[in-house]
């Protein structure tokens, strides 16, 4: 079986029991969760999230940057008022640079990625302390706004405060 | 009881049962989805995803020109080979333009976001057929990776293939 059929019975099954039709748009806990793509992340499981909740945005790294254009259509149309930065330990953004990945997709793709800045990082703390940083001091992010950063331990399921 | 307590609160019952600690980094099932930050969302229940299954990539409305860093990385140093697309009903990505938002940011923030496309779409289905299409066309998705995409019913919980 394809994944995408995969998919789509596990979809029939959630659908079955669903039950929840009538939740509004506006995230119920008026927060934003901002955190990695990775497999092995599950964030409405360890955070304790059900659905209408929270809005969750994750890329490579969970990288703030990265997810500007959405984190202002949360909270200026959607109402957060709090945003929760969320890297984690053996991320994959702590294994490449960016030189690395640009050779690769030129000797790989023959194309040239000199204008991508991949946000790998290299100290998973300081990751997740200037990701704070810089939401602190944007200019798209009201003072209003509450802005914490976490590390989430992949060998023990827990979360770090960071800041 | 602030919302960062009661994250921190959840996840320690999460850890206490956790049991996790050995999955690897690439996604088991090879797979990337890609979806909209909606707090009505729970990809992982509504695919049937456990931890270590896929990468998921969330941003306003799920649209991929904003993932198209994380899907590089993906695929490229993580060795996924198929991305799923998933928009869905009653998204907010459905209720404003461009022109509205930067109005307001204007107005409220005294900031210029002339240069931010927030990726507005006005007809569902065509925005789900316009990011596959986009993958589809890019030069940085080889043509060996599978894309497809689906509408989730935020009324049924069910999914429903487009693309």
């Amino acid at each position: 079986m394809s994944v995408t059929n995969e998919f789509l019975a596990a979809n029939e099954a959630y659908a079955a029991s669903f039950g929840k039709g009538d939740l509004s748009m506006p995230p119920a806990r008026k927060v934003t969760v901002v955190t990695c793509m990775d497999a092995r992340l599950d964030p409405a499981k360890f955070l304790g999230l059900v659905e209408g909740d929270a809005h969750v945005i994750r890329n490579a790294g969970g990288r703030v940057q990265d997810a500007l254009r959405s984190l202002i259509i949360s909270e200026q149309l959607l109402g957060t008022t709090e945003i929760v930065v969320i890297h984690h330990t053996d991320c994959g953004m702590l294994t490449f640079s960016n030189a690395d990945l640009r050779t690769k997709l030129q000797q790989e793709l023959h194309i040239n990625a000199e204008n991508i800045d991949f946000l790998p990082f290299s100290n998973l703390e300081q990751s997740v302390r200037d990701d704070v940083s810089y939401l602190k001091d944007s200019e798209f992010i009201p003072k209003s706004i509450t802005v914490s950063g976490y590390i989430y331990d992949v060998k023990t399921g827990k979360l770090l405060p960071v800041a």
